[in-house]
């Protein structure tokens, strides 16, 4: 199980980075440009989550592994790939939604802070990277815009139930899987019937 | 006196969210893009501070009550706020940037850092929260603007008077008072009178 | 020794400090904001580096004599220069580029951290600090645009010529030389003969 993990952590950080190297492209940068965005894509929500959390050194610096699949995979997609298929990239990136946010929820329930708080961290861990590749591009963040499907949205419900399982004691496993899988099945539905947020 | 501090930090954090989801409504966000503005302003100040000077988790991580405030205020105001008087804005932004330069200088102070570095982070705290709402909407900050009336100044000056009462051991809570309205006072009198800081 | 880098460190914060209030002044902002851009331009990387790797209070925040030099040459440069001579400046940035990138990957290693990881801090180190200025004015970051000189892959170079004379014992001093020196001198190379990267 622990492998399987792995492989989705490997999976979610690369699908981000390739999106951060394509979105470098596009505005006309440079492969520093380039890769500096797919880390910032890759890394950026799980970073903002340690430095508020205090958990110091961030992830990434203690595992390399993950710093030289994400070097490689923005370089890569920068020199190599035209553009990604949508669909493609809409599933992968849904399930990189899905695992970042429960992973973000998990680790601060280890550092028994209040369940609002885990809530929180999983949305900023799920959507933040996105969020820091906008802000390098120089724009307004696409998930704040109010014509964009539900992103953010779909981390925060999937996160509260993942709570509420673990608060009532459901099997650690099986609450991931239930959280994670919401989001996701939610993150596609929201595309599929361009579900967008009421506004005022 | 520990309430009234606390009723204070309610107020100001709860203004600068409603500042932070205005200006999201007017940069036509949804509520996701709302309500991260509206945290960005409220607590954007405290938590580069916390982070700066190594105080994690940062400080609404420990204290779920501010974050629902926020959440709440940031949400109705998205959805049920035209638009906010402009003096009542005036005086309530106003208090919160006297009570946050002070608490920013305090908290530095007790961990025996250096004067200098106390004003610096009083400023940080005072004025970062709005820096970083300008950021997400994706504009030069307002307070950095010639033409802004002086706003980062008075958090500067208030800060520098309550460190020097400090210094010459006056009592901790008549420094903060001072402190705070020579801030409140400063801004209101800039704004009144149109006052700018000279340009080269 | 230790004389002549912190007269470096110096010279390196205060030419960034120069470059940030030059470019504040430009953008048409008042002198909060040259000096908070002369303060993000001097200590951004270093401050980016050790919030990642935990090394809080920040290095600055340890440093009054450093922050006040940088307020000092923040004011005067926007009040005082019209602007500064390309060559001049180009010199100096490119001495506080080379022993930037030095410093963050020495701090990395000092922590036991992999080579790797101290490579991509000697790198934010170096260049960070104008990412955030360009950041705070509102455009994206000039180190990432496609037609920019060499500037990056400069401090990458010499950041892993440096790691990789220290993994063979090189006296520490020697490397330090070595791997500043190349990346200075390449850093000028590059401006003079118009290097770029390779676009896709």
């Amino acid at each position: 199980m622990e492998k399987i993990l792995l492989i989705l952590t490997y999976i979610a950080v690369i699908a981000s980075a390739i999106s951060g190297a394509l979105e470098a492209r596009k505005n006309e940068m440079d492969i520093v440009g380039a890769t500096t965005i797919a880390f910032a894509t890759a890394f950026g929500g799980g970073t903002i989550r340690d430095l508020l959390l205090g958990r110091t050194p961030v992830f990434w610096v203690l595992n390399p592994g993950l710093t030289i699949a994400t070097f490689i995979a923005g370089a890569l997609s920068y020199y190599r790939l035209e553009r990604l298929s949508g669909g493609l990239f809409l599933v992968v990136d849904a399930i990189g939604l899905g695992l970042f946010s429960i992973l973000g929820a998990t680790y601060t329930l280890q550092l028994e802070l209040s369940p609002i708080v885990a809530v929180l961290m999983g949305v900023v861990t799920g959507v933040f990277g996105g969020v820091l590749r906008d802000l390098f591009c120089n724009r307004i963040p696409t998930i704040f815009r109010h014509n964009t499907e539900l992103y953010a949205t779909c981390s925060f419900i999937g996160t509260c139930i993942f709570i509420f399982l673990i608060s009532i004691n459901i099997d650690h496993l099986l609450a991931s899987v239930i959280g994670a899988g919401t989001i996701f099945t939610m993150r596609l539905a929201a595309v599929r019937f361009k579900m967008t947020l009421p506004a005022p």
